[in-house]
């Protein structure tokens, strides 16, 4: 579609009372992101950033660095006097700063979340197509009582007689189930015109954008509206319970395609898995499980229960067992973690390695084939191909000040219960007594041991216990 | 409101048969507490509680155990023979003891546990102000079909003319939506009364109170009614799936309130809180996680998936990671857990402390911005602050006989891998090098290693992987 | 019943084009086995396996691998031609075998997992008892669009006189609720007799067993219908989102039918029971817990969220603490596992025994009583009665080529962070000193060390500090 001429305005001004929260409304999180960043995502795919006008207010400097890094510009609205205020805010802006006034102004919401670009998208079509001075986006609820109603000319087209509010319903217009969803589009001159004429008697002593469309109406100018495909697009949210709800909905959704794209996720709606995340066909999900940020996960995988994966690559055939916590991490095809293994960022796991139960990682390359099954903590260590890191090995990363380097090369066994003080290498095919500590290099194919033979007292353990059983 | 003069028996004896449990039915729980726990907590809200009279029979020692420290009466009701049956067992203990005979009592069901305080105060407060002979607790579910049907002389208005029992109902009355729930208040005197006019001639052969209504309606007294706001606080639990509905119902309800409050709790209906639990604004709590007992958490704490908080205290600021268990534990501001630490009892977690991944603590206090950060068990220490305690660090506090103490003063480094046989003391800003195993005191500011010298032998491992081909 | 002269063709042979994926559809997996495994399962209750034919094409050999140990036959459907052109093989099948031919046939779908052996006994019932020609399983859907629909003759009779699909229903029929389930029996003769009447002249120019119906009708035969209990029981899955209702479906089937016997199981929904799992009563199991395979669990257990417990056997009161994995393990009476226990396969684990957190164990025995209850890594061990294991303890089994045991004898004390390098025995009543390395076989009621006397360098650490405060 082309958008030229359209700019949008999104309301990010409010408070968010009923939150009961110091955070800015817009700033709460549903899907892994603030409120506000859904929407300017999704205003973003119909016009450039510098077309698109957050107006903030309560905490303002706050949510001006939150969604900073997204390239929009910000109008200020000191106080809150509605949204007509607000979007007077925008005509003094453009007239304050000179930019050139759009044609058209898109009104999004900035706690409507799940706003879809094919639905922004088809707001602007309708609008050229039918020159409108306004156009609304509508919605049909379960329930309709409290919302405006939307009156139409004739239930077929797309010609809107009037908003009305709740309470001022005719007995006969009580049932009329189509509401507004306080998302708009206008024609930028016909809106600049009526603002200066809105005015603030009513209950609430505030600015109201649903009076313009009356004035539009008496002018006789086309005022429109279009139905969107679900409710939950156009639901704000006004309390904790209902971001809540919005957050279900949106994750719902994601694990809704990727089903449809051939990936398996058993109970999908306990699945906690982020807009950005792909995922290969015949890869099994199961429940209770967290795909987080931008990952991406190959064919064939298996994703066990109660896994958390953030920010990570995994390849193809990887299996993912249960409890993993993974955050910035590379996997590569065929390896198996887990259950239980942590891996943290700058771990690179390569084809067909293990990583087992209680084991952590860090700033680690662990080499195809090679395994680290047990209770391992490693930190800051490159090791190679066909490794064995026995159980309890740890690397001695830190010496209070610094971090220092394990290297490990192809084919060494690193026996149980060893401690790798770093900065430490270990050549390749070199062996690792169990229970050593190593705080010299070991060259490669060598054995070091680095550990006390063994004394033993005979009779000692049953004189000790005779004596504690005497006192 | 003024409870002067009322009391209230709790029917408590029956078996439950179609639980298929050897647990009596009221000792089964919901929420974390048994039935008739949750039914006395909001009996006594409304009266004292040794003028609550638990009616007991079924397993009667059992219960009475369970119960006994919440100070109720308890009646025996050796036979189980109906709930006017139930009553006689009460009029019989005032006469035995002597006890003074309350003006009013208020009869509930130790199987009906989602009764609200507020609900009790709206039947007494009814029944005062009607001078009722009694009142009735009615609620209006989606399906009547099979509850004991209410008939009021008017809509509006509180007087009930009768109790219907489903087979009963002439086909006019099939559609009366509302319900017996089984909860009553009477005049105590007026009810004593007609228990002795009760018959068993019905199907059950049984003592049913329902029919006292229908003798004091045909004596011209008053008996009337009052709805419950919702279904749930009148539900009976008579088979272990309706008790988990219950404990859903509760638990969500504790979840709404939070969010009410300002918490940010994804999928509420995943979480899993007890009704003591208490949360500050602003903290956000991750599906799957259990808050139990008697525990308080502040503001701005983030609690991830899978953690199981019990009965502990957490401070401001408090980050736990995916997996954690506290059991009795105390985390102090800006402390930051997991993932998967286990807190034991006992544990105090100081300020801006860390406690990392696969660690066990237990009686151990760990002091400001001390770390403990992978695979360690420190039991029945006392760590100062300021402490780096390295991974795979163990105290040894179980000789096989006894318990010792560790101490570890501020600005100690305790090396990875090493192992600290109590009782021992590590001084102010001591040094364990790596591997050690230390069983000896360490003064401040020292070095102690218990390792040995690490010894190398080239060519070992090439040499061991020819004959190992070889043989 | 006497299901004598049946034989049961299960359709095994389509792709299954919406799912997306490689895997032919039948071999999808719910409830944690291959729907077409179900359905065998299902089948096989009324007939031997010898009389069950599997109709199979798409990916054959694959299919006919995954189920070939069931014993089924397989005919093959080189081409998928439709439903009737499946059952043209099966009559080529017979006429090519020689083998004789069943008096009656059942059909089933081996995309229909739900199927419950009691509805197959009730139409092979209803068949039998009406002498009719063709018994049509039927359902009743909340909403019936889309799906052929069942005439009958009149509501109370089983007499049908036409399935008609959702495009060919004339105005006045498109409310007719009861729906084709794609599930049949029929007279073989009969059925065969019309196999070869079919035609491909419809939309998908495909052979439609449907049309049989009408063929049987026209000729006078008796044509009957029989409702299915549950719309579930007959939903065949054509999407991954389907499969997955499926799948919770029958889960769900599973826990309610434990509760029934007397398990609590909080949130059952929440659970992953699978159909072969037995639970005993007075057991509780918390929300989120897996129970998989074979698994037996007793009676008065308690299991606690986030465990996974497949293909083992846990006798009475034993505790599984949160985030426990076992697998092919076997746990006694009283038994306390975890919080985060990782048994595998042949880990048996004696009356009272504790395995603690961060523990493994595989191919383990641990006496009764016994502890092993921190940070433990446990393989090839046999370890005696009343043997306390330290924290960080480790059974060093492999050498890099072989794997060795290790032998625990009664009594014995192991201390913490202690290194068992097998094989090698610790006698009875041994006590095995914190930190040691063991290497040797230690005597009964000895006591052995293997670790390096400390040593102390006052003054060490604050001039290093110093040093590095310089720098």
């Amino acid at each position: 579609m082309d958008t030229t001429g359209f700019a949008i305005a999104i309301m990010a001004a409010g408070k968010g009372t009923r939150l009961k929260s110091k955070r800015p409304k817009v700033l709460h999180e549903i899907g892994g992101q603030a409120l506000l960043l859904h929407v300017i995502a999704a205003a973003k795919t119909v016009v450039a950033a510098d077309h698109i006008y957050c107006i903030i207010g309560h905490e303002a400097d706050r949510v001006r660095a939150a969604v900073a890094p997204t390239g929009v510009q910000f109008v200020l609205q000191a106080e809150q006097r509605g949204t007509g205020h607000a979007l007077q805010q925008v005509k003094a802006y453009f007239a304050e700063t000179g930019a050139s006034i759009p044609k058209h102004l898109l009104v999004l919401s900035g706690d409507v979340p799940l706003i879809r670009p094919e639905t922004i998208a088809s707001i602007c079509d309708l609008h050229l197509r039918e020159h409108a001075a306004m156009t609304i986006l509508t919605a049909v609820p379960d329930d309709p009582t409290g919302y405006g109603r939307i009156l139409r000319a004739s239930p077929d087209k797309p010609e809107v007689t009037a908003i009305v509010e709740q309470k001022s319903l005719r007995p006969d217009q009580l049932n009329t189930p189509e509401i507004n969803s306080g998302i708009y589009c206008f024609e930028t001159a016909k809106l600049f015109t009526k603002l200066d004429s809105l005015s603030t008697d009513n209950a609430h002593g505030e600015f109201y954008l649903t009076d313009v469309a009356a004035m539009l109406v008496a002018d006789g100018e086309r005022v429109v509206a279009v139905k969107a495909d679900s409710v939950n697009e156009v639901l704000g949210a006004n309390t904790i319970a209902e971001m809540m709800h919005l957050d279900a909905a949106m994750r719902l959704n994601t694990a809704k395609r990727l089903m449809a794209q051939g990936v398996t996720i058993f109970r999908p709606e306990t699945c906690v898995i982020d807009a950005a995340v792909t995922v290969g066909p015949d890869t099994t999900i199961e429940p209770y499980v967290q795909l987080l940020g931008a990952t991406t996960i190959g064919t064939d995988c298996r994703i066990r229960s109660y896994s958390v994966i953030q920010q990570s690559t995994l390849g193809n055939n990887v299996t993912v067992r249960n409890g993993c916590i993974l955050d910035s991490a590379e996997v590569s095809d065929g390896a198996i973690l887990g259950p239980y293994a942590h891996l943290r960022p700058e771990s690179r796991i390569g084809e067909n390695a293990h990583v087992g139960n209680f084991v952590e990682t860090k700033k680690v390359t662990l080499g195809k084939g090679s395994k680290a099954n047990h209770l391992n903590y490693l930190g800051d260590a490159t090791i190679g191909a066909g490794v064995n890191v026995g159980a309890g090995a740890i690397t001695c990363n830190y010496d209070g000040v610094h971090k220092h380097q394990t290297i490990i090369g192809d084919g060494a066994f690193v026996g149980s219960d060893s401690t790798l003080v770093a900065p430490v290498t270990i050549g390749a095919g070199a062996y690792v007594a169990a229970g050593s500590c190593i705080t010299e290099d070991v060259p490669a194919d060598s054995l070091a041991l680095g550990r006390s033979r063994q004394t033993t007292k005979p009779g000692w353990a049953a004189a000790k216990r005779a004596a504690s059983k005497k006192s």
